[in-house]
């Protein structure tokens, strides 16, 4: 919570829940891993947070940006960003789509096989790709599916393919998951990107960068390492698996850069129990996992919850969504203690909701608008 | 896939993911509900597919409409539905929103404990309002949670609170749990609304309605029972539980309305294996959780696929997503069999997507646009 964000909610007259962001915190936070790594260039990840503001903001800095669709290179693009700092970051793309980001101006290209390789070659001549390999997340509080990346054995073959087709092979990308608090977590993928390195030389081909991806925290209820911790710890690794050669580098934070600097400012609906004896108070708040706390999802993400009877004795409670679906649940598992003086009509403050919050929210599930933002 | 959906597609020229949802099927299926249970009204749940065209279509037939939000209200008032045709079902509402709906005629409210009584007396006097008891969904293929109801032993005195506080003390209501294949899934719910008539009786209240719910299945990849099925162990349970004394009943279908009446077009995007070695394909569509197939969430809905190449030999896939979200991923646990001719550009049709799509679409996701939806 910042004074700014404060002082703009106690003005607010809409009803609805919404999301706040404070672009300053954004400033701050891209000013903290521009130090932590001196010598990576940072491309934002916009499925984090795509708002406007944020990345007219970032581009401002001198912020590249990761994108994974054609809207999302428009919106760089209208913000302010050249095409050559803008990285098409998604492995799934539809050679249209390749076409139209190409026309654009856009040079570079994640790959992780053969036939979105050929895609590439076929409508974006001479672009550079790299390729992303499988990483296995430990660590991570959201950690990735299998769903990006090849395996590391494949990946010179996938690079030798692009090479061999007129495309520049670039690089390596990894993504060590979401949410990652492990600081050392890179030193293992990093070790398999320069063994690519070494596999693609030994056949002819100079890859030049790697992409540490993203991964970066926010602090939700626990505290989480600073960005010099990773930066340090990451340049070790670097050093340790290339050397003298240390490649070019580029990290994609979304969650990092965004996450801490919003928050959700939503409405209790409803406390209410299931039975005359139970214990356990369900309480209703007029957001939900449809309405952009998609990442409850499992309960994964817990956020810090501020209740205006904050001190008052607390009491544990299960937290629910609006909407008429009972997969609309945030917290059960796992209750949330709030305070047993808590009533309707209370405004209760989501931290830590900066990134991941306005983009998943529905379109109109159950007839609810989706979540209004504010960039201030 | 209906002949009116497939000269349609036939003529489509726009890009990405469609729904197309043909009112005929949603007619038909209006008949069959209202013919299996001749003496109970049909309350549309309008948040299964709040489409314009589809809420016209019911109201000229004469149905009613559930509805989960003011938003929905205003939706079925504008079909052509007076308020005297709509419920506001869901139990989890700003008192701001039942006053509004007051004001627009609305008379019919859900509550499942004292609190929602409350609100309801205050902003909505005289309105008639049903206790909705919790049910344990034994059967059904996404069981509900506790989020809704309270505990039978509960609902009298809920209900009594409501006639004191000068409601009408209406009646009772329930959910089987929705894609619910047991026809006799409600006899147990029933038996307790019946202990709770001769309860509220005994102090004085004459409640006058059951509320069915909705739980009637769509058929995905298996077979469902049909209307008729559902409407003869119904009425069965009815007669056991009530005798001569049948209350008035309304139910709230939802799924069973118009997941059969549409389905997706996608495409295939791209199509590739993790390794060298691996056996198991991965296959990327235009459309996935976050574009309108949230229920394939723990691969709970298995819809049923359609490509240009069935017949030819088929191998396992896993099927995901276009996004950059690693849990974008619908089928994996248990793979899809797909042909192993199928190429990328294929376009895949999805059956029986008419439910739960439209509207659980993220608002802009990664990027991507709003899943398109025609009601022809």
């Amino acid at each position: 919570m910042t004074d700014r964000i404060r002082e703009f909610l106690k003005t607010r007259r809409e009803d609805g829940p919404c999301v706040v962001v404070d672009l300053d915190v954004v400033r701050a936070n891209y000013a903290a891993f521009a130090r932590a790594l001196p010598d990576t260039r940072v491309f934002y990840a916009v499925k984090a947070n795509p708002d406007a503001a944020i990345l007219k903001a970032l581009a401002e800095l001198g912020s590249c940006f990761d994108t994974a669709s054609t809207g999302e290179i428009e919106m760089a693009l209208a913000a302010g960003a050249g095409p050559e700092r803008i990285s098409f970051g998604n492995t799934i793309k539809k050679e249209r789509d390749i076409e139209r980001a190409y026309k654009m101006g856009v040079r570079l290209f994640a790959v992780d096989c053969y036939e979105e390789v050929e895609k590439i070659a076929r409508v974006a001549p001479g672009a550079k790709v790299f390729c992303r390999i499988l990483c296995d997340g430990a660590g991570a509080e959201w950690p990735l599916s299998r769903k990006f990346g090849c395996v590391p054995e494949m990946a010179a073959d996938v690079l030798e393919h692009a090479h061999r087709l007129g495309l520049a092979a670039y690089g390596v990308s990894f993504h060590v998951g979401s949410q990652q608090k492990n600081v050392h977590a890179w030193d293992q993928a990093l070790a398999s990107a320069a063994g690519i390195f070494r596999e693609c030389a030994e056949r002819g081909i100079g890859l030049s960068m790697v992409n540490l991806g993203g991964g970066f925290p926010t602090k939700y209820l626990q505290d989480v390492p600073s960005a010099t911790a990773y930066g340090e710890a990451i340049f070790d690794a670097l050093r340790r698996h290339f050397g003298n050669a240390i490649p070019e580098t580029i990290m994609e934070p979304g969650r990092g850069m965004v996450g801490n600097a919003g928050l959700i400012e939503t409405e209790v609906v409803l406390i209410s129990k299931k039975s005359e004896t139970d214990t356990m108070r369900w309480v209703f708040l007029d957001i939900g996992k449809f309405g952009g706390l998609a990442e409850t999802m499992d309960e994964a993400i817990r956020y810090p919850l501020r209740t205006p009877r904050d001190g008052d004795d607390t009491a544990p409670c299960v937290l629910a969504g609006p909407t008429c679906d009972s997969a609309d649940v945030l917290y059960e598992k796992t209750p949330v203690e709030l305070p047993v003086s808590l009533a309707i009509g209370d405004k209760i403050l989501i931290e830590a909701c900066g990134a991941y919050t306005t983009t998943y929210s529905a379109v109109a599930f159950n007839g609810f608008p989706p979540l209004k933002s504010y960039v201030i």
